[in-house]
């Protein structure tokens, strides 16, 4: 099997597929793995207090990881841009940060997220709602590097892979997606080598990752150390196999691309260490959160307050794929009171009540509820 | 009840202790349960891979909180030293920015790691083994501000409030923790208002946390708001229910206080995203990771390959309460192979094949076990 990160194994695109895939495990209603355990404690969620903040801290902003996280020396590292293109190119770092550079704000959401939550439950990373996040991504457009590459009239999408290597599904791989033409020479897809304003973190990609605006997490290659523009769809097994709305593995499914709608809440006054019910005060409390959407802007959130839905007051957008911060005053009477939230976007597409099921768990944006118990 | 972290509440030491406590929640040979993933996702792990790293950027580090992460202005921010001193001091962030500044490095790891390996398992944050982190911590000394203050002859205990409130065990409360005089008083105790060199991040207890080297992270208070010192000792939650090995609910057993011995390796090879197994390639390979004592010095790290121990080399350690790197080249043939490492500190403690259990779950320093198939 080829699955070194350490050293400069580069895979060609679709190479790695294994043709004797072991059968998808298949969703459980039993309980917790420890397989699932181990992937929740490595993988960081953005606890939800969080969503006070516009800019969401590097170390606060979710994270998932397929292998491992490189340790990688921006020094010696170089990004190459080659296939089917009138000029290969090798940069490294110092040459990439001479480029023009856009800085972005862009909400970021595993297309995982909310998986532990469905019956039967998909085996993989065990997400409750929280895998989002909303950073400021600074470097350089992706579209400026096509054009100085020069994209060749017959190409059909842009593969980039990642130095993070393992095994999942039984293949062997470095993690690698595409992305259309038309969506890599957007203006605001951005090869990033900071965030926040300071050098990536080694969990979000150091020293260059991939960032596309309005797409789920897994477009947004992380640790970037190749781009191929192919002339056929990629087959690797993160576009193929992963990440996929099926109803059952036999279904061939449609691939996962952008975010859907979605708002959640901080939750009100304070927690219970274990149970995380929440406890409030009486008395006046300004509800508030963030609401985003990949297919456009969010246009309304309502607020629901024991089944009763209000209209919140919307921030203006910071951005085109970024959050937006949503309120609603609430004077909170004594007693448990179950709130929620639900937003719609431009395209009229609105959060669910009732999560509709698939079988790796994808693309899930149920209304959060929150109870609280209020003295 | 008394439970906000938005308002300046201020608990005084031993306030808060419910009489009618509900009985203790008992550990259970169940499968993990729908609060435990919560806890899980919220509190943060570090990657194993990171053990590479002498120093742990911020955002892989451990975390754990109680209750939610405040949202702390430090412009507003107010230290209060108090009790029995000669003269109570308040002092803002500007003011102990111009203060003496020493800078520690201090493996910390929460007193729960590993929790969710035992049988049965104590209902808490249940984490597997990596709940552990080594930063460089700059502020002030602590025993300086207290002699500023002046600590009365009489004072058996200071008491460390975080501004980070909710409910455990029934009890509400504002985090809460003492240290005995001659502990407080260590020239290596630090409030410390930088982390690896930049601000401290939230999580980690913006603006101001206390650092405690070589205790459990249970010590090192973060959100930092008063310092009383008090002559008898202190009662709150996380003092006498909380962060003591028990045998039962009944016993009033001992407090967790410094770290037991311990070590981790980085687990060779890529992983398979879900198992986490590990595949190597046939070859020489450097086996390597990070040895931590709480009692005093790493001596010694032996590293098990198929039930042989063999003596691994030991760097130099960087400062007397930070991890020591402990590497062993081996040749790794084909086949299954099972490795661990193992720690020995100055006292003659090391590490146990088995885990004696406890009711909370704490302590634990069972030797890590890593399974990898080489081909």
């Amino acid at each position: 099997m080829n699955y070194s990160n350490q050293q400069s194994i580069r895979q060609e695109p679709g190479a790695g597929q294994a043709l004797d895939l072991p059968p998808a495990a298949q969703p459980t209603f039993g309980p917790l793995t420890s397989e699932e355990l181990r992937l929740a404690v490595r993988n960081h969620s953005m606890p939800l207090e969080a969503l006070r903040r516009g800019v969401t801290p590097a170390g606060l902003h979710y994270v998932l990881t397929h292998f491992d996280i490189p340790d990688l020396d921006a020094s010696a590292w170089h990004l190459r841009i080659g296939g089917a293109v009138e000029r290969a190119l090798e940069l490294g770092m110092a040459a990439l940060r001479r480029d023009p550079a856009i800085t972005v704000p862009v909400t970021l959401e595993c297309a995982g997220n909310g998986r532990s939550l469905l019956e039967p439950r998909p085996l993989s990373q065990p997400w409750v709602m929280e895998a989002v996040g909303t950073a400021l991504w600074t470097g350089v457009p992706l579209a400026y590097l096509l054009g100085k590459a020069g994209v060749l009239p017959d190409a059909a999408e842009v593969v980039f892979t990642g130095a993070d290597a393992g095994v999942q599904g039984g293949v062997p791989q470095q993690y690698a997606r595409s992305l259309p033409i038309r969506e890599a020479l957007r203006p605001d897809v951005v090869l990033a080598y900071k965030m926040n304003g300071a050098d990536l973190p080694p969990q979000h990609g150091y020293p260059l990752r991939l960032v596309v605006p309005g797409w789920y997490g897994m477009a947004s290659v992380k640790w970037l150390a190749s781009i191929d523009v192919v002339k056929t769809p990629f087959t690797g097994f993160q576009q193929q196999v992963a990440y996929r709305y099926q109803d059952s593995a036999d279904d061939a499914g449609t691939p996962v691309s952008r975010i859907r709608v979605r708002s959640l809440m901080v939750p009100p006054g304070v927690p219970d260490f274990f149970t995380r019910q929440r406890f409030l005060r009486a008395g006046p409390v300004m509800l508030e959160g963030r609401a985003w959407s990949g297919e456009g802007a969010v246009t309304t959130v309502e607020v629901g307050i024991d089944g009763t839905w209000l209209p919140a007051h919307l921030d203006k957008p910071a951005g085109g794929y970024a959050w937006r911060r949503w309120s609603l005053p609430w004077v909170a009477n004594p007693g448990e009171h179950a709130l929620s939230c639900r937003a719609t976007d431009i395209t009229g597409a609105t959060q669910p009540l009732q999560q509709a099921w698939n079988f790796q768990g994808m693309g899930n944006n149920v209304v959060q509820r929150v109870n609280v118990m209020v003295e």
